[in-house]
């Protein structure tokens, strides 16, 4: 837990192709979080498209982000256009390096590990690019939210939620996290059981494979040489 | 359940201090619907900030939208200022009298209310506002989700994300629902059980309504003015 009074400034990553929810939903717990500056960087300060189409504008562009305390980063299609993008790579590498908390949401840690800071690390992501973690020298943890030192790993989507409010509790303890919970009504109720790959109807699970099918061929590809330059074997 | 081979337009309305996850929650969900067009109208089509800061755009102004077979309706502290203002009000009384269905989550039951939409209705809202829904002539009901007829109603913020699974499955059958529940790996694990009054700690319970108490009590002179205005006797 970090005292009170010292002042935290986080900031998400925003990208054209992102998912949104894995920057909305930790936004909703992070903003909350008293005595911080939340603001959220672009390559450029432009307004990108959601992989949905949802327009989003950062505050600044991250060569104007001051060293963040709190770095996060989201996942969404569009990460697969940043993993070979060797200035927001630099920038992930340079926050991170400072930073006193890494917040990786869904397959924001293919991005993390193209920075080449997962190796050794205890890490999730989407359960449909878990196998790849190998890639990026990381160990895959099935888990829905992993904390590792440091850093928090949040699995797909809305997981970054979970993941956010424990971020929050390390951050400014428990009650400060219980204080946003409550505020954002999370009691979840979700009207059927098909969020895990374990859970949904094996049916349901095929198409969902397929659909993703096209995406994970290019990740796995993008990951191959990831691994390469890294030098890891996975 | 509506055949797949119908188009349908979803629409949200946003504005200025929205709570954002009152949009994007649902936002996640509702626009992986298959053959459908989700677009998010303003009053303007300009970049509006949140609740807490994001800067979030409409594709277009409400006057620009077609006829919406859903009409989703956020809340959030900005909703107050829209409680008066008549080109919004008329737009949602038009848009509701001729969409399949229309969805509120949180605050977004007092704009709905304000129109006058919600006389006779089952309803719910945020718990701080929970009280409030008699103004409007509704029929307060405590669940996260509540169904009545075409219409559906999330209670705080976060219910968004479980009512809009709801509706996807009103819309379009459990298993399209279930599809989107398995990509957004919605089996949420909330870390503390702080979710509703009746569950947090009754410390930060009472923080949580101090903090609330001046928007609070700005609803209620809206609502008694509106309940006027409807002729409601609460």
């Amino acid at each position: 837990m970090i005292p009170p009074d010292t002042h935290l400034e986080i900031g998400s990553l925003l990208f054209e192709g992102v998912d949104q929810i894995d920057l909305t939903g930790p936004f909703e717990v992070l903003s909350r979080i008293l005595n911080a500056t939340y603001r959220v960087y672009g390559k450029t300060a432009e307004t990108v498209r959601d992989i949905r189409g949802l327009k989003l504008t950062p505050d600044a562009a991250i060569e104007d982000a001051p060293q963040l305390d709190v770095l996060h980063v989201p996942g969404g299609f569009g990460q697969e256009d940043l993993m070979e993008d060797e200035a927001v790579l630099a920038w992930l590498r340079r926050q991170a390096g400072g930073a006193r908390s890494v917040f990786s949401v869904c397959t924001g840690a293919l991005l993390c590990g193209a920075a080449g800071l997962l190796r050794g690390r205890r890490a999730t992501t989407h359960w449909a690019s878990f196998d790849l973690l190998p890639y990026f020298g990381a160990i895959p943890v099935d888990q829905r939210v992993v904390v590792d030192g440091t850093w928090v790993f949040a699995a797909g989507v809305t997981a970054g939620i979970d993941g956010a409010l424990r971020l929050a509790a390390e951050l400014r303890g428990e009650d400060a996290a219980k204080a946003i919970q409550l505020y954002m009504a999370y009691a979840p109720e979700p009207p059927f059981d098909s969020g895990t790959p374990e859970r949904a109807p094996p049916a349901i699970l095929e198409q969902a494979r397929a659909a993703v099918a096209a995406i994970t061929e290019r990740r796995t590809a993008t990951a191959r040489r990831v691994a390469a330059r890294l030098g890891v074997q996975p």
